[in-house]
């Protein structure tokens, strides 16, 4: 049928171009470069509740542009590694659009003054934090949506994001500089939402895909890295000040170490290898991380990180093991990537920890840092159980507003234009083609460990 | 032939000693660190205008010197990246040895002071750039010459791409930061004037190298992550201020984003695969880096990142579909990693857009910042109208002397008792049985992808 | 034997257990994050000499803890690259363990105050320092202990690191701020007389393993890349200050280059290849990195780095041609990865240059940074000579504790339950399998390319 795949080329091609114009215009309309002093500009405003209270420590806390920035996009690379190269080009756009898109629909309600939208490197940070949210949502469904569904996801994906961090973070007055709960949780199960409604009989049929070759365990060694070298840096972009110890850092870092034994304590007894695979080791690392975005920065003491970075390694892989075959099969859920596993339980052990310590905070444990993770109740406006009550109810709001907008979403990717039909569908095609030769893509390395022992 | 292969062995070995002792007397003679002040220094000298000029900011720029050095680096990997595992040997011994060489050679034109070379961080970044040129100088002619002409190359590039440097910034006052010029074009022009001269009938009768394996596809991702992750930071390393937005980091990854779907826009439209390959995406990233280096502080507003990054993804496109075929039949110039479609091309484009630019500087739009960006304007001692003569005026200056050097510099490779003998010419041989076994080198990545519909 | 095979697995797994619950205990009880002011703490106190007399400086050093840590996992990801994917798990168990005791024990001896640990981004980097050496260590025995082995050896051998630098900086008053004795030689020859002690006659009669697939080259790559980019900054963490220009990090950089062309000199004369290895480019870039541990800051000239650089990047390429064989068959000292090559002898000779480097300290030459360098000189409390004469003394104290710690951990590691026996053996088995297949493990790159011209 060359010529449905004519058609189906020329969709998304047309579709990349009008994406594309729409944003330049958009840009050339309200997006503007942020003057010099756009810390002090922002005290002016009502609508960056975040930021304004923030400053109140009075240091300008993004001298570090470029730093900033580099961190960021280095977690960008850590999803693009671990989903590997045969989903890599799909991942690529994805990010290279949502960059864009959440610049616009963040700087609406976050830096938009005297009808412009003030740039800086602060709104790239921002955007950062709404790419990684909708990369994770992709892991659910890589290898099941074609291009032009997965821009359309993206397109919702961000400006749900984005209203749901002004609700948490500028309503609410949430703590969660590192996103548990607004990038993993949200992402999570906004993509899981996506997969459920785009369920088809027929795709359960198809046989699980085998991990292919070392080039597998490779991409996973090198995703590994990443993480522990740029996720620290990442999940504290926010909350770095000159004269403060790095907390955050500190805290992901004892996280990631602490999952990485859990693992070797774990996997032995749930598989019949003797040492993890690196697939598990590299998912129990995000699983840390992800737990530790909300409490990073409240950790007063760094046995907890350890704690609850051995928990998220635990729950990682008794979530592979136990869980996402009832997903699967119960449910109906297909993921992909296991992002529930990785993103979605940690994020909510981290708000649930994050409640905790905020109901536990007070004027002495912190210091004066209690003014840079809890400005409200150090200004007195909120007592620490007020903050607690909101950090709790931060969790249903974003499960709502992720589960109604999953399912919005995958309601719009079944519309019948968009839905190519089996044969054609290129990317799922693409996708297990190259995944038979190469093995590295990420819906592959579920494979159990202890159903062969040959490897 | 043995004997001939020994003499080739010992060639090479020799004349790394020769030069690695030459630029230890060298240094021995002539290289200091510059004492702890040195911005000062620099400010009772004539010869280095362009530091001084900014250094009316007063800010100490390098403070930073571990990120930029960091940063600095990162660009090398990005190219060692691009051009495979089969040509890092030479691309390494490049630039150890670029590295020393541009030391010195810039050290006499910018850093000369009492009889001294001063060195410091920001000659690391200045020998960095210079590098750069070189790597992309020898993207042109990988696989056709051997380490000892490399390094003769090496030897000559270096200083023709001071002089131009010096010539460029020092003298006619252009404001090039991102090296749009500097590096990029004369990078091009005078690695590709370099294969026009060595272009040998026979060279042509080899069939060309088809792309083999997974692994290509797997440099391209990795290359691609870290343009995005080091390139912003590196081509903005010398505009770098404390109390600065960073502007041209800013638009060098809104020109990156637009880049990618400027991607997915064309290529559905060029070739018969619906969705673009790593490589092309990775090539429209460096085009879409190439572009912003010369306008990348200049660009007021980020919707013009968007639409230069945009044109130049398209641009690196159509290059390599119709462009390169041409310059290799009529032309007769052999360009194995595309670098004109890369870095010539888009490094021109760079240079009439920060023409443009500087036609419509005015001190409203910029504000404080015209005096980093166009200092002798802000000074009152040229119009801005004068400033973007000057721009335009160092385009065929710079052609000029790539052209002539490159000439020059072929004439010398052609020299008898370089030119290996075909059958015993090492890095030809060797880099094509890599490929044959591995695949990606760049050489070999550009097949075109309408071809054959199985890949 | 299945039943041993899950005795096996269990006691891992339970040692893992073991050991993380007994750190978070410990944690609990002792670790806190330190006060902000934690320099100013560190004043008061009598335990910290190294620490406050740099603070005669008044530089808040660790502002940039983002980047000191992100620069000292750098290194860790050096050695994973280079150790291969192989022994990546092992390698990663031991970082995630080696980190946490590290900041134990370092903590008992350096940061600790009124009962308690105080922990900030400083300790995470001494931690790092730590780590690093027992990696090298690792790199000694890998492929002949198993993981609850290597968590042994590595529990004894963060204790004996500490305490050699404990006495070396603290009481000795020895400068070594990059480590190329504390590190690179403690780490080296710690590793190799466990590897002495471990000797069993039929671990020799197994055939050599060959070099295979292209990967092994591959990883050679990335691991160069990942020194060029990380080491530099990781050697001069602990001496960077905000005044100051760079000169550790610059003297890293020259010293790699000047390796690289010392392996192109070199190289030819040994083998019948006439370009190296990249194996043998990055062995040479790692000796480079050691042996400006600590003559890093003490160089005034550049030319010195170079001259250091060039002589390890041949003690490297000379140790792996002629040394290796001989401890091999006569000292019956088995050296998985080359360390003593590339480590140790580096770690020596960079020792033998800092002393001679303190030999020659003047004010005069040193200006300011003699305060930074040897403060003890600077205050007068010491003459260059005695300074000299410490720096001396501290080499045979590191190798006297290295020898006795190793021979201890070799003896316990040779106690009747940790052996198991050949067959089940878990990690050699699985790291030549997973070598059989893919070629990246470190012993396996050392195939002397001489052997076969065919590769």
């Amino acid at each position: 049928m060359p010529e449905r795949t004519v058609t189906s080329r020329l969709q998304l091609s047309g579709l990349c171009f009008l994406l594309q114009t729409l944003t330049i215009i958009l840009f050339a309309v309200f997006v503007r470069y942020s003057p010099e002093s756009s810390a002090e500009l922002c005290l002016q405003q009502l609508n960056c509740s975040r930021r304004k209270l923030d400053l109140g420590f009075q240091h300008p806390r993004f001298r570090d542009g470029h730093l900033q920035a580099l961190l960021g996009f280095g977690l960008l690379v850590a999803f693009l590694g671990r989903y590997g190269p045969g989903s890599v080009a799909i991942s690529i756009l994805t990010m290279a659009f949502a960059v864009q898109w959440a610049i616009l629909i963040q700087g609406f309600l976050h830096f938009f003054l005297n009808g412009k939208i003030q740039v800086g490197a602060q709104s790239m940070v921002s955007a950062d934090f709404c790419t990684a949210a909708i990369l994770i949502s992709a892991g659910a469904v890589l290898g099941r949506v074609n291009p032009v569904q997965m821009l359309l996801l993206t397109l919702l994906g961000v400006t749900l994001f984005s209203l749901n961090e002004y609700i948490l973070l500028s309503l609410m007055g949430v703590s969660d500089s590192g996103g548990s709960l607004t990038v993993h949780a949200f992402g999570a199960y906004f993509g899981l939402m996506v997969s459920r409604i785009l369920h088809q009989s027929q795709m359960d049929k198809r046989k699980e895909q085998q991990d292919v070759g070392p080039l597998s365990d490779v991409f996973a060694v090198v995703g590994t890295i990443y993480l522990w070298i740029f996720w620290p840096g990442f999940s504290s972009a926010t909350t770095a000040h000159d004269n403060a110890e790095p907390w955050a850092v500190l805290n992901t870092y004892f996280s990631l170490a602490a999952s990485t034994l859990a693992t070797f304590v774990l996997s032995p007894v749930l598989y019949e290898e003797s040492t993890p695979r690196m697939v598990q080791i590299q998912d129990a690392a995000l699983a840390s991380t992800a737990v530790m975005g909300m409490p990073g920065e409240m950790l007063v003491t760094p046995f907890g990180a350890l704690v609850a970075g051995f928990l998220a390694g635990l729950i990682s892989l008794l979530g592979f093991r136990f869980l996402t075959p009832v997903l699967r099969s119960r449910l109906k859920i297909q993921d992909t990537c296991g992002v529930h596993n990785v993103h979605g339980l940690p994020g909510i052990l981290g708000t649930l920890l994050g409640t905790l310590l905020a109901a536990l905070a007070t004027a002495d444990a912190y210091s004066g840092r209690l003014e840079l993770v809890f400005p409200l109740v150090a200004q007195g406006s909120r007592t620490a159980t007020d903050q607690a009550l909101c950090q709790l109810c931060a969790l249903p709001v974003t499960l709502l507003l992720a589960a109604l907008g999953g399912g919005l979403g995958g309601a719009v990717l079944k519309l019948k234009g968009l839905r190519s039909p089996p044969d054609t569908r290129y990317p799922e095609s693409k996708v297990l083609r190259e995944v038979a030769e190469e093995g590295p893509d990420c819906g592959v390395s579920r494979k159990e460990p202890g159903t062969s022992t040959v490897v």
